[in-house]
């Protein structure tokens, strides 16, 4: 199968049917735009499963995803769709860059929720962009940034609702979302520990890559306690 | 008097009337935040003569600022306004930093013209925020946004039409507001070579800061070239 894309934590490959790829989950974690990067074994398959049932229950609250199935421990399929380049972060409490760039005190909390949009450029370092930028690059316009800023705050929502059910609480995520070839847009990508901000309820303990980002435990263990966590609620 | 503020630029001075301030430019100037710093003899001059001009025509045009009168050379007479904490920015053209930050070609045109938010703070660099971090920062409402957006767009049309009078390219400007006492808005701060970036509309030639930021010219040669062209157009 053709190799379609490579990216720091998934490759993605063609299949017979033009509409359907095959993603794969790779056992590999970056940090700071790939500034820092490791190997950790077992990555792939976690992030894959954690993936794959976030998506399940996120079809069934009503949010559509590209998702289809998880065929192994390391492989989903999903439908084809055009990435609309942007990493669209909703941020329910202040964590991480934003505590830095914007002077919020960290656990400062956002009411209604802060959605962000930062235009996905590696060479650029993702930065953070608003609805003319968004407009003016032609990425989307403003009928679209409307319906990506709704899907954002329903799977915001939803998410919360999966994670307070685990005992946690969702800090923030990074969503993306992409066009499938009819234009309807349909969330992507992944969603898991790599990608949200999840702090234990009582204890604030990570359960998200904060734990790699500032060397304060096994990754590995972390995800793990968090997909048995998943699992004990499904 | 009593000296409010001191600034890279001006120095602001309480007088017996408190609804109105005095404003004394200085003969300094920076850039790259502070970064680049000399001392210009005569820069204070030029800066005061071109922004109450500016104010004027600004006025004449229907839009109302903080300038009450130039009493001399260095001084003028304003309003008291609470400055709201923003660069309000607007670019036709691509240049400066959004060349670098979001891969623009220089020159690059933006059509409708970009308005975007940086929040004044020297400590965090001024950064780039969006409306949802204005809103939740307290900075303003919605309404205020959307006043501040529209009041922008009226000053990029008659600053557009008082350089084409002089020959020359509005190419992007910085323009900050201000509340008076009874929460109305008005135009605040200063309009001069400093706070826009102007190309001669024939042959590129800049009329603004960047001959100091790129060491390309004598600042006071260009702001007086510039003072000139505009009094020619009085």
């Amino acid at each position: 199968m053709t190799l379609l894309y490579e990216g720091k934590a998934k490759r993605m490959f063609e299949t017979d049917d033009p509409f359907i790829l095959k993603v794969e989950y790779k056992d590999e974690v970056t940090a700071g735009n790939g500034q820092k990067h490791d190997f950790a074994p077992g990555k792939g398959r976690l992030n894959n499963l954690i993936t794959s049932e976030m998506f399940e229950r996120l079809e069934n609250a009503g949010i559509p995803s590209h998702f289809i199935e998880c065929i192994n421990d390391t492989t989903q399929m999903v439908r084809r769709v055009e990435i609309i380049p942007l990493e669209v972060v909703v941020r329910n409490l202040a964590a991480g860059n934003i505590t830095k760039r914007l002077g919020f005190r960290k656990g400062a909390e956002f009411a209604p929720p802060l959605i962000e949009f930062y235009l996905k450029d590696d060479a650029l370092g993702d930065p953070l962009i608003n609805r003319a930028h968004v407009i003016q690059m032609g990425i989307a316009d403003n009928d679209e940034i409307d319906e990506l800023k709704k899907r954002a705050n329903q799977i915001n929502v939803a998410l919360i609702d999966i994670m307070e059910q685990m005992g946690l609480q969702l800090v923030d995520f990074k969503i993306e979302f992409g066009r499938d070839t009819r234009g309807n847009i349909l969330l992507a990508d992944e969603i898991s520990p790599d990608t949200c901000r999840i702090w234990d309820a009582k204890t604030g303990e990570n359960f998200d890559k904060d734990v790699y980002r500032e060397d304060t435990g096994s990754i590995i263990d972390t995800y793990q306690k968090f997909y048995e966590k998943m699992e004990a609620t499904k």
